[in-house]
């Protein structure tokens, strides 16, 4: 599965979201240090799974990613912007991301908050002046990414994840709390994919029920990770989610159960990925991908 | 100029405002202590200046408000989202807004940081959900209130303010910090009135001119209500400003001095406002009620 060309594919569109996110930056005209803060932290190495989802899922439609790709840049804006303000003290109080320094590590707290407000907020002025997308394309795409990012979504939990902290919490919970933390974000990366390449309502339908089971494949793998990984490719101490106090699948399911409920979440996705209407060549590797990743 | 009926109209539309904005956020299904602390801020007695002028513009060609008034909301959250961010320890750090606690004092820190971020990222999903608005209309105001709110305007004039706090900055230094920090959005709140009600261009171009001298004339007047104010009334102790090394009018000008700027701006906003094609009758109301505000 793990070919050579999908490696090629990957590598392609990671380097083209690289570039892109960091060009609509520079060209900006604001405040040195805030340029420096918000470019840092885009070019901080991030596997940019959500863009990659999001060209996938376009692809199965349509060939050329042009029309997406600024949707898939203000989608890394945010996930960015989130990961900045969840390092900061107040919050998770990380000082390593990736390898690197966080944000305020780099820069001050004050520059990092602000980053993270603009990253945020930029990203709708980029899906708002996008020249490709029809009005109509423009509001359904706003008013997605701010539904799955908003005090609904995303926003709700990271608040949860800090308030279940050293809680022991169910299966159900734990699954809700990476629905809202993660999952949103990349439900978004492949219903807006597939929308904007005009896919049928019904695959729209199939489509989110797989982003469902993808985005908790993703979380207990970075839970496995956090076990069994090796420190220098996932870019932190192992055993840091238990020293945070917080809630894994293996500690819920030990490692044998976690990799069990792996195994039930990829079936699940891959059942409603064959249901589309037609052939998910980019999703079916990058389920894969994300299943059996290393870091 | 401030008579009864003005007076009404101010209530009457602030407590439009005070409302709709909490209705909003009770109706989300939201973790309990997010919903109570974006409802604190917005609940925090605000002047809803940018509302008020927003429908101020709007009502110079169209009566009804229905159409502005989510709008309106959704400015006003963006504004409260920077009230609580620039409070925060590693911002201005101020324990007091308007008499009360600042959101960080009563939540967490975390959680501060966090109703913010909801509260920017859910003023752009109630323009893109608003149907009062065209597509045409919801993509414009979006585009425009993220382009005032965000790395190019509000954000980047509360980087500076901070930037250049105990440094002397000359006249157009600080008149260019405010416009950014204050005017960007007070311009987006009179220009959007504008648009939405159908102005004409060149309507719309003079309006521009005047919000950026009301907004100059905001500032002033902030400024200088911190030397003369009654802090009872501004709800924070009088010389903050100079406590925090904040460069003002006063401090440049001296008060007399501030006073004659505070006039001249007046002149050319007034002027501003003639030009345009309709009678203005409430913007004018409101450009004297922000000239001899006492709060």
């Amino acid at each position: 599965m793990m070919n050579e060309n999908f490696e090629q594919y990957v590598a392609r569109y990671k380097q083209l979201i690289d570039e892109t996110s960091v060009k609509e930056i520079e060209q900006l005209n604001i405040p040195d240090n805030l340029k420096a803060s918000m470019i840092y932290s885009l070019q901080a190495g991030g596997k940019r799974i959500r863009p990659l989802l999001l060209f996938a899922s376009y692809q199965a439609y349509e060939e050329d990613i042009d029309k997406v790709l600024l949707t898939a840049v203000a989608l890394e804006m945010i996930h960015t912007y989130s990961l900045i303000h969840d390092d900061l003290p107040a919050m998770d109080d990380d000082d390593l991301r990736r390898g690197k320094p966080t944000n305020h590590k780099v820069y001050d707290e004050a520059t990092a908050i602000l980053a993270g407000d603009a990253l945020l907020t930029y990203s709708f002025e980029l899906i708002t002046s996008d020249v490709h997308l029809s009005d109509r394309e423009k509001v359904q795409t706003a008013r997605l990414l701010s539904q799955a990012s908003g005090p609904a979504g995303m926003v709700a939990g990271q608040l949860l994840d800090m308030a279940y902290e050293g809680e022991n919490v169910d299966l159900q919970t734990l699954e809700n709390i990476h629905e809202l933390k993660t999952g949103q974000l990349l439900t978004f990366a492949i219903e807006i994919g597939a929308y904007l390449a005009g896919a049928p309502n019904e695959d729209l339908k199939q489509l989110k029920t797989f982003a469902y089971y993808l985005g908790l494949i993703f979380q207990v793998q970075d839970d496995i990770l956090d076990v069994t990984g090796d420190p220098d490719q996932i870019g932190k101490p192992i055993g840091s989610d238990a020293d945070n106090d917080k809630s894994t699948y293996p500690q819920l399911l030990g490692l044998d159960g976690a990799q069990k409920q792996k195994e039930t979440y990829k079936q699940k996705a891959k059942k409603a990925l064959a249901q589309t209407s037609v052939e998910q060549p980019f999703l079916s590797a990058l389920t894969h991908y994300v299943t059996e990743r290393n870091h």
